[in-house]
């Protein structure tokens, strides 16, 4: 049961916001959805998009500039919030790195995050609810996001390619096991064995691969974005594709940041480039 | 003197954001500019974009998705803040449609707000200060804005038609003088001289215009904007334009309401009537 907290006009769709209670997380959730108009009865591709570190539902559709392209291609948007609210555990809100904003898409192991901080399994809760409740053709659902949110649709889709038969990335957090933010994520939340790390790391996964993601891999990275060298590691991941016989398009833009005027200025080549995967 | 406070690469060209000392205003102001990739020693058509109440200079370049198209059209962006900051007024923050964030683009009369609140001649200080900054062909320059900022391009083009050669508005505030924010703004910073008001006042100017503005007027008005009925009056403005012989393009959009998402449908077209206006 979706609740419709707001809804905008939006070339030529409808920009919305929702919140419903949530079986994974155990509280309740938000998420956003542009919907370009559909004729009564029919059902159009969707895109996942997931979203950075003190991110919103409400980011990714301010900032991004995507539903004009959307609109053209004929797609769904639809961006979840980063994380649980309001678990209320101690801490949640201290850093902006970790707990509230900071879910980084994966299902804790680790008291007293496990209860409430399920953001994988609330992905495929997602899915499932946009199949039932939103005129999403559920054979042609991609996924794509931004830093924490790349790595989280990385992982998403090479673990579900079932359901995501379509990737693409912007700026990915893309071997977190070896960077500051995926250690301080990962230890927390999934504990010090760094061999339960590797089902959310995407270069680990990719090395797992008994077979390519179907289709290509789309990946945008600034050189000028100040969390490169520490944090993100797109080389890694370029390796493990390399490694694994997986297609991957790798761009490098000299002068763009980790930014949403990088994000916006891409955005269109990501539409097309998943409107192209799903046929 | 410029102060470069960050710089984003974005299609093509750079968002930056500016700080400088502004005469007018008598403290530091702020502004953002996006210039399309220009090659050395040439100029661009610039449009300065007004925005509405509690907005800053980042709101347009973050929110209204218009780099694109200026990048394709070869347009300069340029947006004010929307009020004085730190004038350390009493009650400067107690209202979010009087004081801070909510200039109203005119120049007060009343004490104690006539010390600062100067925004009318900071346009005209930040107009010639991009002209010399800036890649700006000064003989090239639009003004368009949003609600408040509506009011703002409307009445500052009218004013000026020799610095500001185009003009446009998204549901602007276009019979400030009937409409309970503009009442509040202009008692507040005019005093309760009716007659002083009518300077301010788009559809007041438009009816004492000697001769129309040179090329016609474009407006934007959804018709769910929930501020529509109380306060924006496109029609006295649609009037008035009427008896002065302008020529005015009122487009009203059903479902659309007051917010960006509106806005970001609409803001090629701005953007491409200020390029054939301007030339």
């Amino acid at each position: 049961m979706l609740e419709l907290l707001s809804e905008h006009a939006c070339f030529g769709g409808v920009q919305r916001f929702y919140r419903h209670a949530s079986a994974a997380i155990g509280l309740p959730m938000r998420f956003s959805a542009f919907i370009p108009a559909v004729p009564a009865g029919q059902t159009l591709p969707a895109l996942f998009y997931l979203a950075g570190l003190t991110c919103t539902e409400e980011t990714f559709p301010s900032k991004a500039g995507a539903q004009r392209a959307a609109a053209r291609e004929g797609l769904i948007l639809i961006a979840p919030d980063t994380s649980p609210r309001g678990a209320s555990i101690a801490g949640e809100t201290d850093a902006w790195d970790f707990g509230a904003g900071a879910g980084f898409y994966l299902d804790a192991t680790e008291e007293p995050w496990s209860k409430y901080y399920r953001m994988f399994s609330y992905l495929l809760e997602l899915h499932a609810l946009v199949l039932t409740e939103l005129p999403v053709n559920g054979a042609k659902v991609g996924i794509f996001g931004h830093s924490m949110g790349g790595h989280g649709a990385l992982v998403t889709a090479l673990k579900r390619p079932d359901l995501f038969r379509s990737v693409s990335a912007f700026a990915p957090i893309a071997a977190p096991s070896r960077c500051p933010w995926g250690e301080k994520a990962f230890s927390g939340y999934l504990g010090g064995d760094r061999d339960a790390w590797k089902q959310y790391d995407a270069s680990e996964l990719m090395l797992a691969m008994q077979a390519p993601f179907p289709g290509g891999i789309l990946i945008d990275q600034g050189l000028a974005d100040k969390f490169l060298e520490q944090q993100l590691y797109p080389e890694a991941f370029e390796a493990a594709c390399a490694k694994a016989g997986q297609p991957l398009d790798l761009r490098r833009h000299p002068g763009y940041d980790h930014g949403y005027y990088f994000i916006s200025t891409f955005i269109d080549d990501h539409l097309r480039f998943h409107r192209a995967q799903l046929g």
